[in-house]
């Protein structure tokens, strides 16, 4: 007999939603996490970001309201009280996760723990043995081996920068990714110079390139070194040589370290345990499944995709096997390419599924059509007519089916959700331009799009 | 011979998008307007609304920004730039229709025309001929006829009230749905005394009535009289009986008369043309059908639903079914469960399909469940957790399907597209827990109430 039905190593999104939902169908369930519950999205990571980016649009707003017809005199930006609106929410959304476990009946168990092989899970020297255990350990920040990034106090990574202790005047950032981005456009937005140094041609890889050109010409204030590569840090000055080969510096007051996060596969066993760990993460099938029997892994560890909810649903879909062994053939499997992405610079940007190239590059007949923001009535009503905005849409040429969408422009994020309903019932264009999209939206640029395809 | 192969008659959302997908099917269009394209909703409904209360809630941010850390000194409100900036939203949105008309090849004649029965409409004693004719003569709001409401300088409409003077120091509004509510948040964030008369027992009768509640409590600054009938107006004094049958008043700078609009079924023939016209507009069937022979009528001049978007719909269902005989067996038929609905108030408000009450009457073994809105991390962190802000999902009991969803709270109209695909897909609480939403997002919520469901 086991002492737990599941025992779940982590308790960030992948983590506690299985647990969770484990509670709810009535299993024994041990949580163990040694931080705070809610992983690094609650406590470093999405949550205190848009506390803060939305606290930076709120100063933005209020410094350009004049056009819209509303004055204020002297806006400016109190850092303490921004950090203190930010830690706020964290503390009472981590208390939430909490009051969301007891409710559900789960244990949680305060430590770091060591996975022991299957069904054994060891915490502060305390053996637990459970009939499935949940791997969620997460993932860790890189800090690549750049001379002189090691033992600077001016460069830090994304935890450090969301406390920084006060906003640097200067700040370059490392990476061109979704979190290099974010603080980029919020340092930008209250009054930091920001310089921005990514070694790809282009930032945001995950997007149609052209829109991607698009956000990043929209992110006034912030100055890009495409194709550069960094080559040593010394104090805050960042040296890097450009695409022509050339050696270039930027002085900073701060340096963000953004060049990504990787799995955590290391510290807790995973090495001594049979578990199959490639240079990704830990190996799982569609359902969550690990190459040791009734070991699952869900979240970053995997390495399959570094986003919240993408851990949400793998975690959904771990508990939903390990509840009903015929469940993966009720569609309770992962589905990669309907699992959304956004993005929350000035202006948002949002998407999900195929970009233009990525389906060229998977062999289908892919087109694509791009409209503008100004087709909204709402986003020139909100914004002005030159406004950033767009809407890209990618499709079979074949079929017409739906492959992927882009959204440049305000409330891109909370919209984009629609589009993994078009994905996973696998609509076509023309089924598409048959749903009603409420007038005047933003959204409304989505329908734009389907009726700008010629069909 | 007929002159045109379609004409069309009224520029507004529902004539103005069917002569433009008539057109880029190289149909050969005649569209006529008396007014500027774009009708009611572009030049005095939604979209001058929505231009002035996102200034507005411009204003409310800058004013409260402190607990987010943004300080702003003497904010006020510019009233003549606020509307200067609405009216240069509106004229370029007019251009931008005008500008999609002439490159769909659509000939627009500016008059007001008569309908003289199939195929013939007259402007200004010229006499088109058309193989088809489509109707979109709009609506026009309601007068009732209370005493002293007639000739008051007082008591104007909604497009009256779009372009006051200055803004009223106390405003009352009669009627408290849509048109009403989106004013009366307008003015109380612009610092009126505002306050609403409404007959029936709550607000926004098409919403769930609990949610109503919740709105009608989260529109802070707005006195609101449930219940209550207004007996006459003298000046700027309402008069009115509130549900015990007592007398009351209230003293106004301005009185809005937003009791509803009604199908414009008059003063272009309908009358003599054997067109048959019932209490509620021009009949038509789910294929925007007419009695007479290739006659069709589509957008508010049906009564069917007041909404600029489903005027779109049926404007292209129109279109669909003039182009090909068997659109309607290729799903070109109006579906009207599936037309969202949205309240820009500070908080919005949107959904879709049945509320509870509405399935329930429908026979329905209908079930609902409502999440609060500090289930989602993004709402917190923008609003703080004691804001206001649900998610209500009614659903079949016996097969799960989803039935309608009401959202409010921040971005609700923005996400409530999404709802639309679930509806036309018939989608169950199952499905849509399968869906990837955006993490953090307030859309979550919609994630949140289907997994609050007990199935």
């Amino acid at each position: 007999m086991s002492d737990y039905d599941v025992i779940v190593l982590g308790g960030g999104p992948g983590g506690y939603i299985a647990a969770e939902r484990l509670g709810h169908a009535k299993k024994n369930v041990l949580l163990i996490e040694g931080d705070s519950l809610g992983g690094t999205c609650l406590n470093v990571g999405c949550i205190p970001t848009k506390a803060l980016l939305n606290a930076a649009k709120t100063y933005e707003h209020a410094l350009h309201g004049a056009q819209l017809g509303v004055n204020a005199g002297d806006v400016t930006v109190d850092w303490t009280q921004m950090q203190k609106w930010k830690d706020q929410t964290v503390a009472t959304l981590v208390g939430g996760v909490g009051a969301a476990e007891k409710k559900a009946g789960v244990t949680v168990v305060k430590g770091y723990g060591t996975f022991d092989g299957p069904g054994k899970v060891t915490v502060d020297g305390t053996t637990y043995t459970g009939e499935h255990v949940i791997l969620a350990t997460g993932s860790v920040p890189v800090m690549p081996p750049i001379p002189g990034a090691q033992d600077n106090p001016r460069v830090i990574d994304s935890t450090g920068m969301l406390s920084v202790e006060q906003i640097p005047s200067r700040l370059t950032v490392i990476g061109g990714g979704v979190i290099g981005l974010e603080f980029a456009s919020l340092f930008a937005m209250l009054g930091s110079e920001v310089t921005v140094i990514e070694m790809l041609p282009e930032i945001a890889p995950f997007m149609d390139a052209d829109v991607a050109a698009q956000l990043r010409k929209a992110l006034a204030g912030v100055t890009f070194n495409l194709n550069c590569k960094v080559t040593a840090i010394d104090g805050g000055t960042v040296k890097f040589t450009t695409a022509d080969g050339a050696e270039n510096s930027v002085d900073s007051d701060e340096v963000l370290m953004a060049v990504g996060r990787r799995p955590a596969v290391q510290g807790w066993g995973a090495e001594n345990s049979g578990l199959e760990v490639s240079g990704k993460g830990v190996v799982v099938d569609d359902r969550m499944r690990t190459n040791l029997p009734n070991v699952w892994a869900v979240g970053d560890v995997t390495g399959r995709s570094l986003l919240a909810h993408a851990a949400y649903r793998m975690g959904e879909i771990a508990v939903a096997n390990i509840l009903d062994a015929e469940a993966h053939r009720k569609g309770e499997v992962m589905r990669w390419n309907t699992i959304p992405w956004a993005v929350y610079t000035n202006p948002e940007a949002a998407g999900i599924g195929h970009t233009e190239a990525s389906a060229k590059a998977a062999g289908i007949n892919a087109k694509a059509v791009t409209v503008p923001g100004y087709l909204s009535g709402r986003f020139v009503a909100e914004n002005g007519v030159k406004a950033p905005g767009a809407a890209k849409l990618v499709y079979d040429a074949d079929t017409l089916q739906v492959l992927g969408l882009t959204v440049l422009g305000s409330y891109a994020s909370e919209m984009i959700w629609g589009a993994s309903v078009v994905l996973e019932t696998e609509l076509n264009v023309i089924d598409l331009r048959q749903v009603v999209f409420p007038h005047p939206t933003v959204s409304e640029l989505i329908r734009e799009a389907a009726w700008a395809v010629k069909a």
